[in-house]
């Protein structure tokens, strides 16, 4: 960074500004920022350059960057695509911190972008600039009415000024956030469109901020996990400071992903690996929009202790119906809902409040009073059973807040979280309950939504120092052996095997019996079963040399370019299940680990656990918990229950590959991983590992 | 019903009311009908009964119904529970048409609670008065100012009047869906809080207002499906009539279903039973209370025969990132977003308007402006790629609706439907689209979960005559002879089999070769395996008599009641998949028809496709491909197809029994069902069926 300034300080708080492009015409998209900044107030210099007019708007325009009086601290470069370059590069040679660029034109596929992408790289890393964008529709620092903006939605004045930082891939979304927040009590510190990403990142933007008291939370619009490591380092570093992190990110679907590709540049993740990196990250990923609007204090509210202790709400109301569309929504997506204890119960009946034994705390019959309300949510914020208390509101909420919204406001304080769900359309009311800090839905969905994005964070584990945000590329397939050999060295046992020439002409004495697997043994096949290069449960020795011809011709069929010299024999291996157990150095996230219940349906139902490598014991039961198919080793309905510890620890024992350096290991994948009885282990059938 | 009132005029339309036990405390419950009538200005007569009062609320109270000068046509009672069955009784000795019961205390297992329902349908019975409830929060006729309501949500005053019917098992979210229509446009012309049903279900009450032109939809809180049939034959005269429906029921978890039970005395059924007749029943099933809310003009505007066509949508908007969240709910629901065709670019490119060519139309780039959104919304609207078109505005709606908000509103009328998401907080654009028909929604994810409802619903099918709305009482298991009998007449193949004395002392001579399977034969059991009642696999005549002693020996060591006489040996049957399908009398929903791949994983897993019986072979089929773990058996990654046209025809086959009246078939389960090879059929290995 030039000078003494801080990127947080050129990015946020310019003491003067230009704008590359600023027209003259204030319908246009480039006319914006001018006006948008003096509207505001912004109390630095401004300097509108625009090579082709004396004045904009009125004011002086300056024929370059070059002419102006003093150096800017960041640019805004609003010019088409080709200029913008040229003006980045000048803001370079000038020794501009920060430029942030609004064109597009960078992502597509074609040499002309390919150059002006790789001319922006250069000049990052020939001059120190720090970039914003491309297509990024601005930085805005509400504070200091920095409305450094194209965007058309910050032409709206005297917009809330609040604590929380958002930053989004989409430029339009800054927009729409700031009036939803207005409707939802959300406000706002600053807000920054990062557009593509070339040099400055969400993660890099986000961590700048972190020693900034005046902002408590971050609100995280993500289209693609490009940058994750940058990501990841910010989030640990804000899980540090309790400073808690909500994002919605696209790609549920295969179409969104897709999509993402097209709009951003980036390649597109699976979404449980997402999924995964975010949790791992202590992110709370909320599912819905009003989750991202209406989340963040609930996520403040409720510490990352909490991490994979299922949290239990308790839910108090005075409209069963409602109540019951939030609890159903909150158990469907995975948290507990409880029931009061008897001694809760008792409480209640000590203090006169008729409650019938079940789940839902439901006052209809006691009255939506302010003393019964009042009464029971304090007899709940003291039960111990309950982490978080729920109160859903009915009808009264809308013109009678005294009676049952008023006392959630009088017990915010307590330690334990207390949320509320207004039933009615109430927005007198959920101003009320947000301007005392309670974390306040609109809808059941989005209510459970925040409760769940919040309980599946866990607490963020320390990065593995030296690995860097690339992924290693591609590299070589072990063939059976060396893939054995690691398998041993990590210390999960395999099927004792032996290697003959495919050429035999009798069948070898084997130091142990029939039936036997063979094996085709090349590491330029990485998917043996598909081209017919396994054969199983061979009972005799002629059986065996008429298999291994029958692989040497169906590998020859496929692939006439590989000859298979040597076969792999080994006895068949049972077990009561199968697993499959994955390493890979992941493209978007790094180290990653996986389990999955074998056979060709998991691949189609996609039942499997993700986790950021490397992962602890504890960890991997729970991974093995998360598996469905894993049910039926639990001695479901009367069949021999598996061996999972065994399974947890051939998980623990695999992901501890994110810390080897020598061979560096790109992917290592068991399949199948048997599963034997309960006590008796597991086996490694077949690896596949490649090494970077 | 008494004299010539319809059942509908009696319950919405009263020339004279009842209310008895109405209080003087006008903060009381009890307090509230006679208030709300009089402040809405109810043109009837009101006769308040209260047997110790002159006077309630300032007016004259009757001592008794039996005092009033006239026979109300409607009685609301508000008194105790206890009170509450002598007045209804009174009600049906004088011949009162209706009474709506407001008094809780019918759902219990109590003895009291037992004999207060049973003299409510002995009443019933006897006098053919007709109730509504008990629980009942009251009926609500906005268009004639009938506010018979205790529901505090109706002391508002000016409530928009509207062509909606609102029915609901929950009575506090009749006032919660009046407020939050008014914020959503969605307006009412009478509401009924159903209560428990002992009477009158939600079925039989919206039946009756059928012919009503001033009602346009219908919109449903389901806690329960309690009287299905009551409800299928309303939706099937609704479809009939072209008016739509939409209807959110909880219990996609378990522990709202529980609620639901101790909530209303209803039983719970499955969730995915709901999801399938709702479907069947050309109901919208919404998953969000937003869905419920804002989901009825787009489902009134999408036609039932669109059903099972999987619709296409087409998306156009002025922010990427915003349309991108659309899509990805859209799509993740099950719903195809389309891309424009070659000649719609082309018409764009003719129109001067600059899209890429991606599945969602970006006009970013053209700019937010009325002439592009109009022209844009025109060429798509004529695109034949597209059954539906979605345009998602950013922050333009906001402040300038003229811009791309406008041009929507000037092209409804198209007879493809055309919706609207609005990506910021933009009420007035909202309403201004609202007030136009544009179906328009606040959230994608409302947006999306209306789109799939109104897409999942089927065209009603024809309801089997003499099929009443009670399930066949517990009936016979069949043994296995028996069960094989039944599934040869209803034409699914099965291997051949032989019966031999358990007690044989030498291997039978058998017509088939080994290896065989051995099955105890006992129409006492219905889960052999689990007793250790079959053996596979069995390879000669000494290991036969090994298998039988061994399951004799098991089933006496679980079941010592039962001794196994005989024993069905048959051909192992091998396959390339198993599948499990299944007929059962449903409960809650009557007939229905089930497939599901087989083996432990689905049980656990819940991989099934679900519809009301009996079905045709299309549907069958539209099952099959719902079933994911059936995507083995299409020839995935090498594998050999399964017959899956024949496991089709086995499911519309087994689907018959709807139609059987002699034996009334409770349950027939054909568990595995072996798919062989393409062309080679599917074979019923094993088969339970309880006759009713």
């Amino acid at each position: 960074m030039a000078g003494s300034l801080t990127l947080r300080q050129a990015l946020l708080s310019p003491r003067a500004v230009a704008i590359v492009g600023q027209s003259d015409d204030a319908a246009k998209t480039a006319g914006r920022p001018l006006r948008y900044l003096r509207q505001a107030g912004y109390a630095g210099r401004i300097y509108p350059v625009n090579a082709r007019r004396e004045t904009v708007l009125g004011e002086r325009a300056w024929p370059s960057l070059a002419a102006l009086p003093e150096r800017p601290d960041h640019a805004y470069i609003v010019t088409p695509t080709e200029g913008a370059v040229a003006a980045a590069e000048e803001c370079g040679r000038l020794g501009v911190p920060v430029a942030t660029i609004l064109a597009d034109g960078f992502t597509d596929a074609s040499a002309e972008c390919r150059s002006r992408v790789e001319r922006l790289r250069r000049l990052c890393a020939e001059t120190g600039i720090r970039l914003v964008g491309p297509s990024s529709l601005g930085v805005v620092n509400l504070r200091e009415n920095v409305l450094l903006t194209a965007n058309a939605a910050f032409a709206e004045r005297d917009l809330p000024v609040g604590r929380i930082f958002a930053a989004s891939h989409s430029g339009s979304l800054i927009g729409a956030l700031v009036s939803r927040g207005i409707a939802s009590g959300l406000a706002f510190a600053a807000l920054v469109s990062v557009g593509t990403e070339i040099d400055l990142s969400i993660g890099e933007i986000c961590l700048s901020t972190l020693d900034d008291d005046d902002i408590g939370g971050y609100l995280l619009f993500l289209e693609t996990l490009r940058h994750a490591a940058a990501l990841r380092a910010f989030a640990r570093e804000a899980a540090a400071r309790g400073k808690p992190i909500v994002a919605y990110k696209l790609g549920r679907s295969a179409p969104a992903r897709e999509l993402a590709v097209s709009h951003t540049g980036a390649l597109a993740g699976e979404d449980d690996v997402a999924d995964a990196f975010c949790a791992d990250c202590g992110i709370a990923r909320v599912d819905t929009f009003d989750g991202l609007v209406e989340g963040l204090p609930l996520v403040a509210r409720m510490p990352l202790g909490l991490a994979n202790a299922r949290p239990r709400v308790g839910v108090v109301t005075t409209t069963g119906g409602g109540a019951s569309m939030a609890i159903d929504r909150i158990a469907a997506s995975g948290v507990a809902v409880a029931a009061p204890s008897a001694a809760t119960l008792a409480r209640f009946a000590a203090a006169g409040i008729e409650v019938a034994p079940a789940r839902l705390v439901d006052l209809t019959i006691a009255g939506a009073r302010y003393e019964v309300m009042k009464a029971a949510l304090d007899i709940l914020l003291a039960a111990p059973e309950f982490d978080m208390v729920l109160a859903v509101v009915g009808s009264s909420a809308r013109f009678h807040p005294e009676l049952a919204v008023q006392p959630i406001v009088d017990c915010t304080g307590t330690e334990k979280p207390l949320l509320a769900f207004l039933v009615p359309e109430a927005p007198e009311a959920l101003a009320r309950l947000r301007a005392a800090g309670v974390p306040s839905f609109r809808t059941p969905e989005a209510c459970a939504d925040a409760i769940a994005a919040a309980a599946r964070r866990r607490r963020p584990k320390p990065i593995i120092a030296d690995v860097g945000g690339a992924a290693p590329a591609d590299g070589r397939l072990l063939d059976e052996a060396e893939a054995g050999a690691l398998i041993d060295r990590i210390g999960i046992a395999r099927p004792p095997g032996v290697i003959v020439e495919a050429t035999m002409k009798r069948g070898p004495t084997l130091p142990f019996p029939y039936p036997v697997a063979v094996k085709a043994l090349s590491s330029a096949i990485a998917h043996k079963t598909d081209l017919g290069g396994v054969h199983l449960a061979v009972r005799s020795g002629a059986a065996l040399l008429a298999a291994i011809r029958a692989i040497r011709a169906a590998v020859a069929a496929h692939r006439p370019e590989i000859a298979v010299d040597r076969v792999l024999i080994q006895p068949m291996v049972s077990g009561v299940g199968e697993a499959l157990i994955g390493y890979r150095y992941d493209r978007d996230v790094g180290p990653l680990i996986m389990v999955a219940a074998g056979g060709v349906l998991t691949e189609i139902k996609s039942d499997r656990s993700l986790r950021l490598a490397p992962v602890e014991l504890d960890e991997a039961h729970t991974m093995v918990a998360e598996v469905r198919a894993f049910a039926a080793l639990r001695g479901y309905r009367g069949r021999p229950a598996g061996d999972l510890e065994a399974l947890a620890r051939a998980v623990v024992a695999l992901s501890q590959l994110a810390t080897w350096r020598d061979p560096v290991i790109a992917e290592a994948e068991i399949n199948p991983l048997i599963v034997r009885r309960d006590g008796e282990g597991v086996v490694a059938v077949d690896a596949l590992v490649r090494v970077g």
